[in-house]
């Protein structure tokens, strides 16, 4: 939590009561004014036009990978002034929400959202293991309202017993039923808090650089020799389209570090070298674990 | 084409008249027998359990990027004996399919595959600018199929006029319009062909690595080295999160050149000093351009 004399605005991912919002919640308190904002794009505008002070967005699962939408932003407006002024980190847990009619093995239909259909497919498949018609909604939150207006809208449908997969909270004082869905791998999601501000400085931080490279063998192994040769640790490598050519690539790299320290700074004027475009998109205080 | 005296089987990523299909027709003529999966995952059963000679799925479109239950499917079962014994690269063309009776401002929502819809994001941006539900399916086939029975299925919907993004011979003979979508970027998608039967040679070859690093500062840098050295172009690097634990990932390489020459044995040699798990999923013939 941040405390400050004026009360903040905070953009983030909706609809309201995602992780997205219980993250941006988490650190920016009960003392903020929220404001969800219906696509990734819309919240980056939102702080690139003044209307928040900071913005949240998912960049990354631990189960499913990059959130490419939110990467892929920062390559489409590389002239956009909002920086990362800092992450969130947050666990993920995934409920199989239910009418207490609805028995697992009476179950025809989940609704969710893609990324948590994802995450939870392996204990779909053991759990729900007589074939289900997963069903995609913009949100968890949409999902859990699906479950209780399918009979409804769908009158005709032949799945009348349908599920969602949603966080807890959405269930309760609904009569819904709902069951954690354990999986033993490690679900949480990283996010980006985006500024046109400084962020303070912590104890420990991290940087993050968007670059493309020169078309010549050893590029990239070049473009990574500086950060070996500074001891400086790289904590994540990203590819992406660089949508200009066919299966040519932009690189978001993220390390341990400040710009202002002074092997960070050789490191990226030797990284300058090999790159055809440099974008420094932030120091900020690392997440804690 | 592949001539071959008896008939080969040909599993993939359904449902039939998807860029898939026509994919792994164009390389494997009209003398194989095609059959079509429901998910990735069944198309490398398909293979393993030799119920098909030869597999093909999508493994990255040059806009959207990884698909990434294919590469997950190389993570999550590192022992399949399943090789990559080639690629196909893809145009991908896609439609505004809709009814003659609804104009381009009547239209308030478009059905589509998600990955189809983010490659149109910028025209539907551009075109249909006024507030329309994008509405996701299956695949592209799917969405065309759904204008047709969109009146029928919800016949109480608010939403009257609605489009799909697909194939234009999806549209043909169904009383449907059909314009392209116009982009100025490069879509196209590349398939890899999956086999337990080793490709023939052919005049340039591509080698596709998964490995995972050991835990150490400069350990992506040493991983790329030894390729540098022997000066061998990598065209493809890709990380994917490892699922053992959070923010831990495993890499895909691609690389110019055949697992058979010296100085390629010479860098998988170096580059094992690196790596606690290293595969090579496939030595095979470059897609053309």
């Amino acid at each position: 939590m941040v405390a400050h004399a004026t009360m903040l605005t905070i953009a983030y991912l909706g609809p309201e009561h995602t992780n997205t919002h219980l993250a941006a919640q988490r650190r920016f308190g009960t003392r903020s004014r929220y404001a969800h904002e219906p696509t990734v794009d819309d919240v980056f505008s939102a702080v690139e036009r003044r209307r928040a002070d900071y913005g949240v967005v998912p960049v990354e699962n631990s189960l499913e990978g990059a959130v490419t939408h939110t990467l892929d932003r920062f390559i489409d407006f590389k002239d956009s002034p909002v920086r990362i002024a800092g992450e969130i980190e947050f666990p993920i847990r995934h409920y199989l929400v239910r009418p207490p009619s609805a028995t697992l093995s009476s179950i025809q239909a989940v609704y969710s959202h893609p990324q948590a259909l994802a995450q939870c497919r392996r204990w779909l498949r053991a759990h729900l293991a007589h074939k289900i018609v997963l069903l995609e909604t913009n949100s968890t939150a949409e999902a859990v309202d699906a479950v209780l207006s399918h009979g409804r809208l769908h009158p005709t449908s032949p799945l009348k017993h349908v599920a969602a997969i949603g966080r807890e909270e959405a269930a309760r004082g609904r009569h819904l039923a709902a069951v954690p869905i354990a999986d033993d791998r490690e679900n949480k999601t990283r996010f980006l808090i985006l500024s046109l501000r400084q962020p303070r400085r912590g104890r420990r931080h991290k940087t993050s650089l968007l670059f493309a490279l020169k078309d010549r063998p050893g590029a990239l192994s070049d473009a990574l020799t500086p950060f070996k040769r500074e001891r400086i640790n790289l904590t994540k490598i990203e590819s992406r389209p660089s949508k200009k050519k066919a299966w040519e690539y932009d690189f978001f790299i993220d390390f341990a570090g400040h710009e202002s320290e002074p092997q960070v700074k050789r490191a990226l004027r030797a990284l300058q070298q090999s790159t055809l475009y440099l974008r420094v998109l932030g120091s900020y205080p690392t997440a804690k674990a």
